[in-house]
């Protein structure tokens, strides 16, 4: 046998064991808040919890905590906002191993007015979303929930968009932060393998003796959200999002099921998943149409935000996948 | 900037450029037909191949080459046997780049009677698959077929329930053979890329020297048949199979889609196949309900045939994940 064959590696060891340090983030209600508005049901949103808590994954996320002044509560449902009574009223007072986060969008936020402090609040993580030229405030935004007793991630999105230059700059500037975590997302779903171990790479250079984690949020464009998450783990990413059933933006992200049935943890069950997904979530596919599709599939190859192929499959032409490579592929 | 970075490296020079020892393999139709009895229509057989021959694929596989002692036609399609009468309603003389192949399954071949001379065929090359059991009359089909003109490849189904030291010995058997290509197929879609790693290391050392190329044939079970082909071309492997949105048996194949658009050679257009599957694929899946699904991607985490889930997805009980994952779990 060679030395890196079937049998008897340290790889192999690797597989048919787990990891205690991976944490699991179930981003459904997030990630999937933006295919509805944030409208899921209380029943919805219950049932997600109750899963995750039997399922033993290690946080779950609601959504964002953008400000009210900038978004109406006509147009968006309680979790583009995640008021701490809207949160209460599904979680009580949480007194379960499952921790709870919301995302909080650089220049979206008044986390001054906003954010409780968290012996108040049943959040435990704030994780900060941020554009390249958004960077000042989103490490303020870190600094204060840091000082305000969260837990912190900060991602850094477009990252395939942004010269590697200033991607090592960035993430050196998060060394420096209180951040706990420093998630790369492939917001477009544009990567692949070689490409996501070229960005841990350089994400884990750039934090060397910080000791912050490594996290990863996939997008599915390419169907590799799955694929590129299993590579985050094998390069020493510990901190994971995924969903029910792929559930998120356009093409969705790393389905929640898959995950878990990698993982050996014997802390993680599959079981009441499959259950929350027959009874809560496959039943909006037909409405929401979330996950793979080609239009997805031209924006990822082509490294483009989604924005275009979301608009073509809400409209009449979904299907017309020619039409839509011609649209993208004339587009000066 | 670190060695393995996002700019200049070696990687990024490869992935931003092409192979050109690279084939690829259309194997929608003999794929796909193990989904309706390889009833596909002369329109959308057709079809498929015209798309192909504008595409720039290098092969098409029309099915197997069974025999008609064994199945019957009133109960199989033409794919089942490929007689050359019938391929050649489709492809005429073939007078294109795109080279035709069939599969051949040991015992299930009467080859001595019904392959001709390739001078007197459409037909370019014979792919053997083989179980364990079954390798002396593989080698055989291997033999005879080679004899008679064509290129051939051979893979050994169900790889991954068979003891490693099978397998090398296996491997080292084809290594003396004639064949040309020697295929890696996950049959059960239940490999992740460190076994893939894995298993393409073992290949190759067992075939060093030989001259052999290297080939996969991958199942979607887990979202990975993609992700798993894009790790073979990292190792070198040189014939990939894919097909059409994936069409293939229970969760499919590669979508050649996604691999087209990955490979960069320019002789591959991706237009054609967005034409073909609008018209003809995708009007199919409604009926034929291949892709991803919880079942396969269940037995795919446990490593069994996906037989059971396939016998599942086809009665009422389809959508109650619930059921299928208590059915499987509560096996002895």
């Amino acid at each position: 046998m060679s030395d890196n064959c079937v049998n008897g590696t340290d790889a192999t060891k690797r597989w048919l064991s787990y990891r205690p340090e991976i944490k699991v983030l179930d981003c459904t209600i997030r990630d999937g808040g933006l295919m509805n508005n944030h409208l899921f049901s209380d029943e919805v949103t219950k049932a997600v919890y109750k899963s995750n808590v039997e399922g033993g994954v290690d946080y779950m996320e609601f959504g964002y905590m953008n400000s009210a002044d900038m978004f109406s509560r006509d147009e968006y449902g309680p979790w583009k906002f995640c008021a701490e009574e809207d949160l209460r009223r599904i979680v009580g007072n949480n007194d379960t191993d499952l921790k709870i986060s919301v995302m909080a969008d650089a220049e979206r936020c008044n986390l001054e007015r906003d954010l409780l402090n968290r012996n108040d609040s049943v959040v435990d993580m704030i994780r900060v979303a941020t554009y390249i030229h958004q960077l000042p405030e989103a490490i303020e935004m870190i600094n204060l929930s840091h000082e305000r007793g969260y837990e912190t991630t900060i991602n850094l999105m477009a990252v395939s968009t942004v010269p590697g230059s200033e991607v090592e700059a960035a993430i050196k500037l998060f060394a420096d932060t209180p951040v706990d975590v420093v998630y790369l997302a492939d917001s477009f779903g544009s990567m692949y393998s070689e490409q996501i171990h070229s960005y841990i790479k350089m994400y884990g250079d750039c934090l060397k003796g910080s000791g912050k984690e490594l996290g990863m949020h996939a997008h599915n464009n390419q169907q590799l959200a799955y694929a590129n998450t299993i590579e985050c783990i094998i390069d020493g990413v510990n901190y994971l999002d995924a969903s029910y059933a792929g559930l998120g933006r356009g093409a969705g992200n790393c389905a929640l099921e898959l995950l878990l049935g990698f993982l050996h943890n014997p802390k993680y069950h599959l079981r009441p998943l499959m259950e929350c997904i027959r009874d809560h979530i496959a039943p909006m596919q037909e409405d929401l149409k979330w996950g793979f599709d080609i239009p997805y599939m031209l924006t990822g190859q082509m490294n483009q935000h989604p924005r275009a192929a979301i608009k073509f499959n809400e409209s009449d032409d979904r299907g017309d996948y020619l039409k839509f490579f011609d649209m993208i592929n004339d587009e000066d």
